[in-house]
């Protein structure tokens, strides 16, 4: 275990100095060496958790020669920028969700990284990583229940704050199970269709909340997947597989039951990075240990294309009421099937 | 206990026996004196289980002045005949579901009923008595958890045979979560859809399997029902209500769990009418008590024309494709709020 | 239908009117014609409930031409004298737990009953109709789990008056599990122990609350049952039975699982009469229907006498802190295997 | 993070070269820096894993200027001696279960180790690092459940090889209870009692199993622990505390809910180290961060000796029929409360 796989973060937020954190104090095979932010203070306070020095700009960071590979956690505005320059130097760059924030931008990083003959970028979308979607593509790839024809799941969350929008149901929330459902179950959206239900009076005025988005794949999958921001009972993530030959119920994770109170309980988890936590642990390991071995095996840049193409499908179905395609068109063979 | 309701049953096939054994041996309060069929055998196999007399047709059974009360169990379409007879007669009549088979004949019952001017008519939608959807009731009722939203169920069955067709999804199958739901939540239908997803290869050829029907009510409330009637795995009955506080799951009848060969499991009802058998005899138990009173309680004719009429518009959703609308009309003042 | 069994019932109190209640309006095969009791005024509440006469006394009740069956609802301590009567008429009677409350009123009992040459009593041990406990035993009647080798159960009540003494857990509590898990298992007791846990600080004063009784069966299973009847979370009854070849564990049963409030939870019910309210049902329309048919199928006078017994060994078990030996002797030919 | 720890490992069978991969793979703050084993083939196959150089025993190993901390991974029998000698040479150890196999042993290493004024030894019980343990221990440390009285817990496994005797179900098997359960309750064993149930057919001639192992603390907490070494249907932790308050069930890991063939089910593990493979990364990762600050926050020295005392009672027990105290003295102020 000489080598140790030298990271540059770009982007030093509450989400950048998590993975600093994690890489420095979980991962043995990696470590951070230089930080970049627009904002002075951030790198400052970023780089004292881990000893790294500061870099003055991502152009800089991404160049230095002992940086080995790239982690961008700017906002989702900004990631487009550094992670082009980790595909022109060469360089593995992990990139937070999304992996740009339209369609088009995705598809130049895709362009760039077919062009440059080397796939370079994960996009993190770490659900992938979840023990319990693990659990459940496990049973779906054993061949046991047959094809899946119908997936229900729920995305709910106790509460939101003002900021939040109606297409930030697609954006910011549905966008997980956009990608982590197609990797799931193997196959490819084609449209999308969103239908409003009584609205609950918890949501903030202007916030369609719930929703219930449809999502149909060229085979014909239908996914029915609840948006619920306002369900004020915790962070509830589920998904139900309707298989031709059975049906699975991906678990939450586990909590002790109890008898109190007149109830038998369990506790529902209030908040979605404790829920993933694991799911970002793997993740960020992973990624370290196919950098060190000059691959990269998670969400490609693609994937991020197509999660980007399918959120803007969802955000128009949204107003038009009506079913929208999703044409991500043929798949570079670069990426594999 | 002095006075008993004395029954008349029109229709001697299978589930006219099990009624007639069910108020035979389970009733206290009721008596079955008469019975009639077109075909003279069963007739008589249905006599020799209560000791009842043959009457030769409906209306000699049902005019007979020792028959307070009627029960019609005949196939569906033969329903509307006897029972605008028992309306006409004046006499309590209960009917197994459909109340008929075309909305007009529904209506011209619900006509002669008002017309009469005192509510006879009880149709057989026997879910209203489970224990499972009376309990989530009281729950949805005590207001703890604010108004439902989104509703989403499964009626699954583990096969059927190949007379079976994609309309019967709705007539048979989902006309029983059409009556229960708008009973369950207090609404009112107001859209229908269907949505075909990938289908089943286990499916007879021509049947359209899975099903998911969305139903919306006047409040917008959304029912997401998915009837799937080769699920191969059981009699799968499922009801989730999300409210604006909380969400409630109806429970499944309660089997031991049990830990043998790496799992740990408990079983699937396999069979719909074990599923429901309490359900059927707190129906008639309560249909006989009330009879004695004097009143009707159950589901009314009204309830049989709307459930009908939804059953109508979901038939052409799901060969329009579209939404299709829900036009029941004003409730008459004499069916109560 | 012609024929009712037409009933007398010996002691007015609580317990006696439910089942008069339970008989005149829930069963159809029998009707209360005669009530006696030792205070005028619960006789004439209990009279007025299904229109009976009263009747002197028990002898004057039994004897009656017209009563055909006799039911024992008086306290536990004058069981013994109308139950014999019934026995000297030759009358089936059903019996409230216990049979009597020392061993030798329940071998008198036993004794006349064999030398009246013909099964007439019931004791009313309502477990046995549970549909609970049904489930499991038709599980280990299947062969599917091997021999039961140790069953664990829990005795749980949210809390008890001051009036409960720490012999009561077996006598009014334990006595329940005493009789119903060897029917249950197919087996005899052999011996009795008991264990004192830390005591809970919320039992009254003297009280030894929980205890961990262990019966020891004459093939070797061992049941280890937790009587805890300062629980304060609600009634919660439990039974496991660990087998050769698997684990079965008895439903409770089924309420709605709830998201609420940061948990999943379910009700636990706070009230034994409502746990067990569909076998007291069964218990008495099976008992009408064999007293009917001219048998006796529930738990035995035997059952009685051996559960008296059994009750006495776990008290004496109480205070010594030894192994105590359960003799009931050689089961009499005449109650079958 | 400048400073990683430096370990080196006497003892590498499958255990230690379990370590050995979880160092030098998961843990960032850490190596394996050395390695001996008495069989040179183990020692070599373990220096591949890692890069280490093998030494000629233990004393050299221990005595290396740059190895850091001690793991012990050698057979039972040979742990006393190189914990003994790292306590000599000031260094952290880190020993697998048991301490020693004698208590004896156990109390020279407690003796040398606080002669020596300096905490240094970590014994290997990893249940204490079990999620699901931890989340019970919350529980009960927050105050909401009132007192522990009554704990009830099953060591299942679906069978063992024929070496596997009677007493190895205290010393190998209930040897993982014995600690976790003080820990978990913060409590002192006084007491230890074996009852054997009927024994099931599927053990090997000889072996007693099940066995219904009854602990009792100092408090007077009663822990009720079956062991079922050929309960066949898979590995089975349980752990419910019955407090005065409400009643705590441990969860087991989750798995997908799979409705198939008539059921609902969840799988259970059938494999005691994946179900604890959690626990023994996080043991590791902390006892490394520990060690790097200078201090031991494990299962101590003492914990171990306590564990061996408790195995001699329930070891004696088993054999003696009776109820026999476990007497560890007064724990020595070194080790706090």
């Amino acid at each position: 275990m000489d080598k140790k796989l030298r990271v540059g973060v770009v982007g030093c937020g509450a989400i950048g100095r998590e993975h600093i954190k994690r890489i420095t104090h979980k991962i043995a095979a990696a470590e951070v060496v230089a930080v970049t932010d627009v904002f002075e203070d951030s790198a400052k306070k970023a780089a004292a958790l881990c000893g790294a020095r500061i870099e003055p700009d991502s152009a800089a960071l991404i160049n230095a020669a002992d940086v080995d590979a790239v982690l961008v956690t700017t906002p989702g505005f900004a990631h487009a920028e550094p992670v082009l320059q980790a595909v022109a130097a060469g360089k593995p760059v992990f990139c937070e969700k999304p992996l740009a924030t339209t369609a088009a931008d995705c598809k130049r990083i895709v362009d760039a990284e077919v062009a440059g003959g080397k796939q370079l970028v994960q996009v993190g979308f770490m659900r992938r990583y979840d023990k319990g979607y693990n659990q459940v593509k496990e049973l779906l790839d054993s061949g046991d229940f047959g094809a899946p024809l119908l997936v229900k799941c729920t995305h709910r969350a106790a509460g939101v704050d003002d900021s939040y929008t109606t297409a930030m149901a697609v954006t910011d929330t549905a966008i997980h199970e956009i990608d982590v459902l197609q990797w799931l179950i193997g196959d490819v959206w084609d449209s999308a269709e969103v239908i409003y239900p009584r609205n609950t009076v918890n949501a903030h005025e202007g916030l369609k909340d719930p929703q219930l988005m449809l999502l149909r794949t060229k085979a014909g999958v239908v996914v029915a997947l609840e948006v619920f921001v306002n369900c004020r009972f915790g962070y509830d993530i589920n998904c139900e597989v309707v298989c031709e030959d059975g049906v699975i119920h991906m678990p939450a994770p586990s909590w002790p039951v109890v008898r109190k109170n007149g109830q038998l309980s369990t506790k529902i988890e209030d908040n979605w990075m404790r829920r993933f936590i694991d799911a970002y642990d793997t993740e960020i390991a992973d990624w370290v240990d196919a950098a060190l071995r000059g691959v990269v095996e998670g969400p490609t840049a693609w994937d991020g294309y197509v999660a980007e193409l399918t959120a803007d499908a969802l955000v128009a179905a949204q107003t038009s009421g009506r079913v929208e395609p999703i044409v991500s068109g043929e798949k570079p063979a670069f990426y594999g099937r």
